[in-house]
């Protein structure tokens, strides 16, 4: 007989975000003249920039001509992008890459998700606290998280990152073999200073623990001191895999396009204790085998990011967004909230009033202000008591929203 | 200490298809004038089609603009293209699927690799031999398929499909949990009719065995009693899964996009023996966390495909290919070499002469002729003693190959 995977049945039926959705649409049925605002899930809403759609146009007619037809591309990615990457979002900071360490792929959630295969099932994991579901969920598909108690998984180290703490996660008394980081962070919006993140690089290299660091908002830092990559600590090819994305640099969310860096100095044990096995080794295997490389005109259009024009136009896109950030976050602090993150992230995390639950004042600001915000909860238990706002939306909106919500508080 | 995935160790170093690219492009190098026909990799070589091209240009174009941007797409994939799918590629044959049993994906590959995190890390697996790598693969990662031992997986149920028996392959006389088909087969070009593909389906139902069908080449059959659906059998909905893929059927190679069938009748077991639990609820759940839909140009491109124009091109196309096919098949039959397949899917299946391995003509092959072909024991154990050639090459260069096998022969 065939038997289920029973480690998918511990997880709650509902992906959180897919689970607001449902709500909100639930509203919106029964309110259907309701002009409901979004600013919960972190999807972009400003359109592709010229040099973007320039490309793809370019790249389409390529395909419809015999000539310079394209079939199956390098399941790790044409070289004309992995070279742009490494010329552009590493050299400039002083990394170092060879493109053969940039594994293209269809998004940073895929390659999030999918990491985990190359650890062994029973290997401990560490995550800051909240944090994106989706590092968590896919450890409890392979069985790695244990069970669910009172929100918190048996097996996974939480750290927590609050008010108390600045929201500076601290190194854990409990040895973990894995780390997951994501700084710009998702959900709180707040950074690490380098000083800060050199601990963990320090932490992962004396415990022989690999890190999975998600920079996929890094486009969105304006501080100098903030690193843009794990790579600026040094030592740190040793012990970390980079996910990067253009779904938030470059409004990609239905284009699908991100990177993945794992260095050819990377290496994990075995359980002999004798061998040190290369995860780009692994990583390549994995891709070569599970994914046939991600689609040429979306290679193109991300080759594009980096052109003089396409630089200049993504930059005032996330201008565009970041000052919606300012805006909420002034307009927040007016009301007399309490309010993180924002300045080098597009999400601000908000101390709900009054002590409530994030699920109720989502609800509030449903039911009240016709506003979809995330509860805090859902990243996690050090989430409780915070909602997430993002500040992708379109400038009126976010002004909007301010309004009614000074008016419901 | 991190620990790797040890099951990863247990794979040969390299995919079968990239060792055959390094081989190759090895010979290039130092053969850097010889015009070399790509007879090997199943991949396409005539452009996408006026109808797919057109509507891709309208989705940039719609990226672009501010009123009809679009974020992120449902993970499962649009409504648009799914419902094009059913009423299509399903209704004309009989079968009634809901849109939301169709799963839009990046292509087949990713959805054959990943199918199996959907059941226990101990279920038996049974597949045809020869095979598509990936299906063994993909299980030997999660420590499914055991160890090899002279080239066989100890813990793969192997089904030969042979000469002897016309390809056709029997009911294994182990019960197994899950079985991999690939009809028209890649690699041996073969076929299953209904009433030998009932014995399949029947087998399931009797054993509770989960059938994983790979449909990827349903467009190139050509005979009308042949299924282009497992769904066209009674009962298959409670034990199959089905893939499909644009990239034979319309050159999306390139492209990306391909979609799995997950019928809301399908369950599994649980250990206890007492649950049925519904596959399509796990797969949903798989794709929510670990995937973030496929881009949205690559599904306006697909849906175009089902258009009155577009139908007409795509078909033209497989017609051109299908002509190679038949130039190949007569070609190879007039220089007395035994041809399988050809004749409802673009791969021919060649017996090597004089009982030769195909490994060895392989390099035969590329060194005495300038042809790349696959040999066969890379598909599996009964893949000695054959190469694969594909239909997909232009006109001239199929024309071509084929005089240098008659003076090589």
């Amino acid at each position: 007989m065939a038997l289920v995977n029973e480690h998918f049945l511990k997880l709650p039926d509902n992906y959180l975000f897919s689970e607001i959705a449902k709500k909100v649409n639930a509203f919106k049925v029964s309110h259907p003249d309701a002009n409901v605002i979004n600013l919960g899930i972190g999807d972009v809403t400003q359109p592709l920039c010229p040099a973007v759609t320039d490309a793809m146009h370019r790249a389409v007619d390529e395909m419809g001509a015999r000539e310079t037809f394209r079939g199956y591309g390098p399941e790790q990615g044409y070289m004309f992008l992995r070279e742009a990457i490494v010329k552009n979002d590493f050299l400039p900071r002083g990394i170092r890459l060879d493109p053969s360490e940039i594994f293209i792929s269809d998004g940073s959630k895929s390659d999030t998700g999918n990491i985990q295969e190359l650890v062994r099932w029973d290997n401990s994991i560490g995550v800051t606290d909240p944090i994106y579901p989706v590092y968590i969920d896919s450890n409890v598909m392979i069985g790695r998280a244990g069970l669910l108690n009172d929100s918190r998984w048996s097996n996974v180290v939480y750290i927590p990152c609050t008010e108390e703490n600045g929201f500076v996660p601290e190194i854990p008394e409990k040895r973990v073999d894995i780390i997951y980081l994501c700084y710009p962070n998702n959900p709180t919006g707040t950074t690490l200073t380098k000083s800060e993140l050199k601990k963990w690089v320090s932490y992962a290299l004396k415990n022989d623990t690999l890190i999975f660091y998600d920079a996929a908002y890094e486009a969105y830092i304006q501080d100098p001191d903030i690193p843009h990559s794990i790579y600026e600590i040094k030592g740190a090819r040793k012990v970390a895999i980079e996910f990067h994305s253009y779904s938030k640099t470059a409004g990609f969310t239905g284009i699908r396009c991100g990177y993945t860096v794992v260095p050819k100095e990377l290496t994990a044990g075995t359980t002999d204790g004798l061998d040190r096995i290369s995860l780009h080794r692994l990583w390549y295997r994995r891709q070569c085998t599970k994914f046939n490389g991600t689609s040429y005109i979306s290679q193109r259009a991300a080759e594009a990011t980096y052109t003089t024009e396409g630089k200049k136009q993504v930059k005032d896109t996330i201008r565009y967004y970041m000052d919606n950030a300012k805006i909420m976050y002034d307009a927040l602090t007016a009301m007399g909230l309490k309010v993180y993150g924002g300045r080098n992230a597009p999400y601000l995390w908000v101390k709900t009033p009054d002590g409530e639950t994030g699920r109720r004042f989502f609800e509030q600001m449903l039911y009240n202000a016709r506003i979809v915000c995330t509860p805090g909860e859902g990243f996690g238990p050090s989430g409780e008591g915070y909602v997430r706002l993002t500040a992708f939306g379109q400038r009126e909106d976010c002004e909007e929203a301010m309004r009614r919500m000074a008016r419901m508080i």
